[in-house]
């Protein structure tokens, strides 16, 4: 796996869909304090009410936390693991493309904890879940 | 949508796979103070290294409580949605089911609150994560 | 009780001392999307090694979502109660008085949900801890 | 600080009095896989109807967890430190002493994790608050 300095979300994709086939949540915008993920809306995610279902919810909050933890070591780093993470379900989720941001909160040597965001489409003043978590990084 | 007196994991089955086709996270039991459920693994839900991805068993732990909802209440209620739920992963998930029991904290009136625990196949003994969350309930 | 409009500091403090004693933890900011209050640090909330010790940060993450939820009804609302609340511990807390400011993600008919994020004196770029949570407004 | 094998209640309320002049969680009982704490309630931790705040079920909680941390080690250790912890409030919280009961979900290398119940007095069927979270281990 190559690494550019610093890292991008184009590298951060394609690394992603050679480790991962179901990789539908997208890196859009990444760097050491924050990073910006998305995924396309389909059938497969949508609970009854056509909303965006809870665990396709926390499955890009947990997809963008990953990413910035790329951010912060500069590198894409498969065996970084979720500890625990924490969803509040804000509002119905509808529309076509949810959009997660996430913030760090502390880079330390063996863990990383960020906040994260969700909205729909162009509503980013409209938050639908929040987030915090934690993951552990390997030894190095 | 009918309702046995009381409930049954069968019930529900039928149930959520009328309601949302994606439905891959069974329920196998339930009463009104626990339910267990169990979702077989396949590819499009492990990480690197042959894990079950934190999303799978966030899915899980979130659908298990919903089936103790169900539980509660004893009726299907489609409209009772996670407010919030937290997750702490503990130890690599490997195997080929997994498995999750949620019981419950309390029922109230706008609410319930339940703990999850999740495990892989027989190891029942062996947590891999750990959850609590909170449905809200429509109102009557 | 009185309620200036819009609600102050100096209205939430004069409050909570009527209603509270051990009321240590001072408004210092409040609008009805954010609010800061600070704790000045005594003995008896030092664990050893003179850190700030998880629960008084608690207390404070706690103090400051209530002040928010004064903020966001425009008035000193004492039914307002804890749903529920996640607090990770980030750095040491060491100094002479801890802040808190809680942001708002969503002010709801029925519950208020913030975030949080702590820091000890100047050092409001070095977060020690970092909470969210869920305050159940009473019925109106 | 001297360490019985396996360690006691009495030995944890010994060093935490030695340690911490705040020390009103006591611990009753304590093993590798469970604690049990509790503290009297006097008027200092009442919040406004004559309820235990959140802040002081959450140093309960805080503590118990604690305490289980030294019946894994079988020894206190002041430096083991949460991590995070998520509480959730289920029912006003009347009486003259609170519980509680920390169960063990995981005793890692790094950390331990468990899931926390609290009640008022004989009450231990009503649970007034849940909580989970980690402590994290000093380096050995």
């Amino acid at each position: 796996m190559t690494s550019d300095h610093p890292i991008t979300a184009t590298t951060i994709n394609a690394a992603i869909s050679e480790l991962w086939i179901a990789g539908s949540d997208d890196c859009v915008e990444v760097s050491p304090t924050h990073a910006i993920a998305r995924r396309q809306i389909d059938q497969s995610t949508l609970r009854p009410g056509a909303f965006v279902s809870g665990p396709a919810q926390f499955s890009l909050a947990d997809a963008v936390l990953w990413y910035l933890v790329f951010g912060v070591l500069d590198r894409v780093e498969p065996m970084a693991l979720t500890s625990e993470l924490s969803i509040r379900f804000l509002r119905p989720a509808q529309g076509t493309a949810i959009w997660a941001r996430a913030d760090l909160e502390k880079a330390g040597r063996t863990s990383v904890v960020g906040t994260v965001r969700l909205w729909m489409d162009e509503a980013d003043d409209r938050t639908v879940s929040t987030a915090q978590g934690t993951y552990a990084l390997p030894r190095g």
